[in-house]
């Protein structure tokens, strides 16, 4: 920053070098302090000051220079240097002694905060009484002998809760700081933060110490933080607050009401101008919107800190492309500049913006999306409703594994405690369901089946509730819910009039020209095909068969499940062909001139049976009056029950174990492709086989299919998913009978890790993600270390084995920013993924080619 | 041989490259036809005849070089170039018309059956029904005309069953002949056969071609086997069969009842003297038993085969050491000789070889054991009878997954049909269950209850029987069973008089001396900790936790599961505490002096629940009197209930998520081993974590164990099982947390191949075997590739992190042959197992040894 010749307060760095010694050996490096105190010594000398001196002394600020603020990180302390003596010398050098002691008693409450780790509560309590003894409201209604009675309570504070003595040392004080700064970087909840924001924990952070300059010297002095651009929409101009005669923490913490920007321009117009002057100069430095934190001394402008701004997900892609129209960026640099994250928040339906809207309160946004419906306060009672067709939230104090039912069923969840990696977060995030948690100020009494807000409003069972995921905002009543233009805009819909609209699409469109991978859709009807078409699907990548034995299918698979002979079966079977066909034909058609990869049949076969519990009582409370169907379903589901149906007969082995059943759905898509050639179609499919372990199993599977396609002379690749463990480890084997692998990360991921995601996401996840195990659910995320080096070696052995094999991928990763460029990484040639996540995994796939062979996204 | 001066009948090999490249290339090398052309030529020119010609002709056999016989092989055809030309000219060559039609019809016969692939019925009934025509049972009454009859008969049966005829030229007979034993490397049956008993594809067979020397040249001539020691008991004598006027097959064939090879002592005195001679030759060059392939012509010996002989457990190991009180062999070399798979033969109960039997058939040995119990016809029934504390003997004709319980509940297995990779050998085998499979002279009738056995007897079900699953033998009534002296050796009873016992103390007690790895077992109580040891254990590999909370202390389990405060989580904890502690007293000292490795709890705790349907219908059917605890417990059944319950809420998860439960284990085994050093004794605890995935699983339990450790002053070292594919990918930060691993390969079987093994042995296995998608259930022996690779990255990635990290495996592979030498490759410490299997492991860690680096059994 000094290099920009702005006005800088003096002052030294300790580098994150110290940090990261810190983080190898386990403990500050031996040399620190004697470094400090040269460094502070220099500083002495430049200023003509001693550190916390009795008479004129130098007071500095102690404050981390981490790349990014997290939560547990000791961010800034200031006026170090004030003990009882030297406050007396800074009265005397400001000749003002209310200053001095409000200094001093931030000192000590910022300290006893920051570096004692003394709950910040104590402290406000304090002045509160304070002020309440004295029957005012403002901190600027205090005087100096206010603050100097404070100064001896919050000593008292220190010594009661520390059981030692704030440090009056000013040399002392500020090494205590300094430590806690490094210390803070490993501090429990900034450790979780960064696994789970994937910030690497050798990044470290280094130190800066400054001169102090004061905005809390009168009115004529303040503090505020400005923003070059709107952080909401990305418009440019003035933005930002400011607030007089007050120090940084204040702004922040709301104590006083700050007024905009804007109004410095009457308060202090020279300031003003050369504030307006850096931001222009950071903006062109930085080339992004930057936010800045700024003191005014005594009508002197100092600059103490900027970092490149947060901003919402539209004013990121509106900032991207005015930058590159301003020629400060180009169009590969607002591309990375924007993420698929934000891309998919801009992509879900939101609450209308115009209507009235009856706020309740705010909780966290831990899941996206706007949901609507009766609250409800039981998984019993959200059961039920649905059940009856009615949209519910699951209102809860908090969730637990039992809740389970509640929360499929719900449009919504609301809690009123945890945060994002609580229960209700976790398991509404893997369920793509909307959810609010951790809204405090609601009493939730699940009982007598109400929650009450602030102000005494208390909502019923069935009473109507609005929950925006995106924003954490609890409404009351049915707001009415918009689609998002930019949804619009990829469905063909809406035009590009909106300016947003036109930055998402000059963004997208210069990340499809940058992708090396395709990215295709996983679906299973015309419909979603068509969409993922109209989304920029390049193919099918995963075409499941099973969802076309739903329905009034159902029946014939029974048919098939109790056939007793080799009639029966063939019978069963061929009543299922046809349909099949016609399923194949509709997809093939909708996605004309481009690869559709069918999955042939992988669940085991008992999920098409009823469950065995509820059919044994039915069963069994029917006593002799039961159906003779119902008691042969029996017998099968029994015969079929299995412990562990993730790992039982399915996929390929029912392919081995069922005759006729893999034969039978390759003839319906051989005649499929073969009907819409006759048509005059373009059908490219392709066939996958399912849960391969070992390559004599694709084998077998693979000879009768070539058969087959012989027969009705269609051509169609063969291949495998790769979603066991033994499939990966044996890739090179498994590459000369197929001709693409796709990864199935999905029960990869289950089988490398060994969970079962039914049963562990609700029951542990939340749990995990507190305890730092890992820092994101590897169902959301492709774990890199286990799972990824599985496909890494998939990917190395496979081409080894055969060149031009094709690489993808389908499991829900696909969708997923951090996996796409880990895909990428590694070479795959597609990812697929659900139609709504296409745009994202294009865009991901554009950034993740900008960003050279190692990923971008840490 | 010819290098020993036998009197081998001239020829030439086909060495096993033109194999190889066969195997390599897919097809035969270009020049082979040639090779063998210049090959015959030479010999032709050697002995002055050419093949086949009209006059004087030169006959040859091809036969199979290959070093062990196989299913599906070509082994021999004899008499190759005779046609209607060449027979009249060995008619008069031999002066013996009825000799060369006879050596004509068995041309055509053998090549029919083994180049052409026929039915080999198809000869063998023209022949019968020729000498039923006749009115004549041998073949010695066929005369000249009879045989030249059976030529016209033969080709005729070529003819129609291929479509072309039988080749005239002696050249192509030849040709064909070659190229059918390569050929016939690659059959189906071959390959499955080879990848069951782990032969390689690459070792290729080579091909013998030579000059013919016939046996059927009257009573003079003749053939024989003969066996340099008794097969059965390792007795050095003479032992063999002898046929007059016959060619090889026939000794086979078992056409004509053979004389023992004694009688040949007065038949040809000096062909006798001289096959005596060549024994004691073959022996001393080989220094092992030797069986014999020779044919006398005429009263000349020819020798035309030798192998290294198989021989029975027992006689394996006196064999072994005869010969090294012969000089022969020295000891590595006799540990060599012998295997694990034999020991354990010699370790199952047998019964009383000297009792009264009566033999009702005989079935293939296809899991051994010996068994007793009453007949009995379904899988219902079985349970039924077991449950009443009844033996039972399930008898099927096949059985398929429905007989899952029943063969549970059953004492030992017997199907009519199916081989050794029938569903019913592969689940009993599994289990460990007698079973004796494809006694197919059985008639089972199961709807009647009963089955029929050749001559008429009916076994009704009730009735008694034994079954020997060692030797497929199945006796009416009970027969005594016996323990083997082998296990009273063991035992330390029975002493060491018997010749058998002295040959396997010997050969023990070397292996010991040999092994690199030590041998531990798997005992959850101090009974079987005792035993194991009195095996040779020298520690314990896997003490499991989860069975102490069996039986009467399942309510108290209940109890902590129903507990719905930290009171009662509590005191549930606190009433376990001490029964914990009381069974590690037990087994630490049955153990005193050597490691035991505990593991804490593994399963989900529903398994310590009833199961869910039977308890959802008997509080369906109580209706309003169902018992109020009854509920509660259906309701956390319910809670508990788990889709997949291996990949669930288990291990180190359980012991993350539910507070107390494991540092309730870690003070019980902390103060046991307090008490245990106390009382004068020498604990050597170590506490394992099972189920770990990520390291910061395990970092957490340990930091609570290690405090619990250091409360008590007990030192134990604290490691977890490999036993999730992803623990093995991440060994290396793993090791960072772990004193030793042991590797949980049945779980990492599982999870690695997707399998569980509760629903796919009985659902898929035999048809997998069948197919020879594996050779051998990976549940017996470690899968190399898959499996076995995850551990190999485990072992080299973990001891890069903590060189001195201890390596184990405590699955059930840890006492199978093969697997113990995979252990010993990779460099595992140790390998544990059942207590009966450890001196299994014992043997097979010191041939493991012996073999070097790389394993010996193939």
């Amino acid at each position: 920053m000094t290099n920009l010749g702005l006005p800088v307060p003096p002052g030294f760095t300790i580098t994150t070098e110290a940090c990261r010694a810190y983080l190898r050996e386990g403990g500050l490096p031996e040399g620190l302090d004697e470094e400090v105190e040269a460094h502070l010594e220099a500083l002495e000398g430049r200023m003509g000051k001693r550190l916390g001196a009795a008479a004129d002394p130098l007071l500095v600020s102690v404050r981390s220079g981490a790349k990014f603020s997290m939560p547990g990180m000791m961010e800034t302390v200031l006026n170090i240097g004030l003990n009882d003596e030297s406050v007396q010398g800074l009265a005397k050098q400001a000749g003002d002694d209310r200053f001095a002691w409000d200094s001093y008693r931030r000192l000590i409450q910022m300290f006893g905060k920051t570096v004692l780790g003394l709950e910040g509560d104590l402290f406000e309590t304090a002045i509160d009484d304070l002020k309440r003894g004295k029957g005012v409201v403002s901190d600027l209604d205090l005087d100096a002998a206010d603050f100097q009675r404070l100064v001896d309570t919050y000593k008292g504070i220190v010594r009661e809760h520390t059981g030692g003595d704030f440090p009056s040392d000013p040399r002392e004080q500020m090494r205590q700081a300094v430590r806690a700064v490094f210390d803070s970087w490993n501090a429990p909840r900034a450790i979780i933060y960064r696994r789970q924001e994937r910030i690497p924990e050798e990044l470290g952070t280094a130190v800066n110490i400054v001169a102090m300059v004061y905005g809390n010297l009168g009115m004529e002095s303040g503090t505020g933080v400005a923003f070059t651009r709107d952080p909401g929409s990305g418009q440019q101009g003035v933005y930002g607050d400011y607030l007089q005669n007050a120090q940084g923490e204040d702004v922040v913490a709301g104590i006083r009401n700050t007024v905009p920007l804007q109004r410095l321009e009457e308060i202090d117009p020279a300031s003003y101008q050369r504030l307006l002057e850096i931001m222009k100069t950071l903006e062109d430095h930085y080339r992004d919107l930057c936010d800045i934190e700024f003191t005014i001394e005594r009508g002197k402008l100092w600059m103490l800190q900027t970092r490149v701004g947060k901003r919402t997900a539209a004013a990121a892609f509106r900032i991207a492309t005015q930058l590159v129209d301003q020629g400060l960026i180009d169009m590969d640099e607002a591309v990375r500049r924007v993420s698929g994250a934000q891309l998919a928040q801009l992509m879900f339906p939101r609450f209308d913006g115009g209507a009235e809207k009856k706020t309740i309160t705010k909780g966290m946004n831990a899941s996206p999306g706007a949901a609507v419906g009766k609250a409800v306060f039981s998984s019993e009672r959200a059961a039920e409703l649905a059940g009856k067709g009615e949209d519910v939230i699951l209102v809860r104090r908090e969730t637990t594994p039992d809740d389970l039912a509640g929360m499929i069923a719900a449009r919504g969840v609301l809690t009123s405690r945890g945060g994002k990696t609580s229960h209700a977060a976790v398991v509404a995030r893997g369920m793509g369901k909307t959810c609010v948690c951790g809204a405090e100020e609601l009493d939730v009494d699940a009982r007598a089946g109400r929650f009450t807000a602030p102000g005494g409003l208390t909502v019923q069972e069935g009473d109507v509730i609005s929950i925006d995921g995106s924003t954490g905002e609890v409404f009351l009543g049915e707001v009415p819910v918009v689609d998002s233009p930019v949804v619009e805009y990829f469905e063909g819909v809406g035009g590009t009039a909106d300016e947003l609209v036109q930055a998402v699409d000059r963004v997208m469109r210069h990340a499809d020209e940058r992708r090396r991978m395709a990215v295709r859709a996983n679906a299973d009807n015309p419909e979603d095909a068509a969409r993922a078409r109209r989304f920029g699907a390049e193919g099918i990548g995963l075409c499941r068969t099973e969802h076309m034995f739903l329905g009034d299918r159902r029946r014939l698979v029974e048919d098939l499940i109790l056939a007793e002979s080799d009639e029966d079966r063939r019978a069963a079977l061929g009543a299922l062909e046809p349909l099949q066909k016609s399923d194949f034909v509709g997809i093939l058609a909708a996605m004309d001139g481009l690869p559709v990869t069918i999955r042939l049949i992988d669940p085991p076969l008992h999920e098409f049976l009823p469950d065995i519990t509820a059919l044994s009582v039915k069963i069994a409370v029917a006593g002799d009056e039961a159906e003779p169907r119902d008691r042969r379903l029996l017998t099968a589901v029994k015969r079929l029950h299995e412990q562990n149906p993730m790992l039982g007969l399915r996929g390929v082995r029912l392919g081995l174990v069922i005759p006729g059943l893999f034969t039978m759905q390759v003839r319906a898509i051989a005649e499929a492709a073969a009907e819409r050639r006759a048509a005059g179609g373009d059908p490219h499919a392709e066939i996958m086989i399912p849960l391969v372990s070992a390559v004599q199993e694709l084998e077998g599977v693979r000879d009768e299919a070539e058969k087959i396609l012989a027969e009705t002379g269609v051509e169609a690749l063969i291949g495998t998913m790769i979603e066991v463990p033994r499939a990966a480890l044996t890739a090179g084997q498994i590459a000369e009978a197929a001709r693409f692998f796709s990864f199935g990360t999905n029960d990869l991921t289950q089988m490398t890790w060994g969970f079962s995601r039914d049963d562990v996401e609700a029951a542990f996840f939340s749990r995990y993600l507190d305890l730092g195990i890992f820092g994101v659910s590897p169902f959301e995320t492709i774990d890199r270390s286990g799972v990824g080096r599985l496909m890494r070696i998939a990917v190395e052995e496979g081409r080894a084995t055969r060149p031009d094999i094709k690489l993808g991928i389908c499991g829900e990763h696909g969708g997923d920013p951090e996996s796409v460029h880990f895909c990428h990484e590694i070479g795959l040639d597609y990812v697929s993924c659900s139609p709504f996540r296409v745009p994202v995994a294009r865009l991901e796939a554009g950034r993740a080619a900008l960003s050279g062979g190692e990923s971008e996204t840490r």
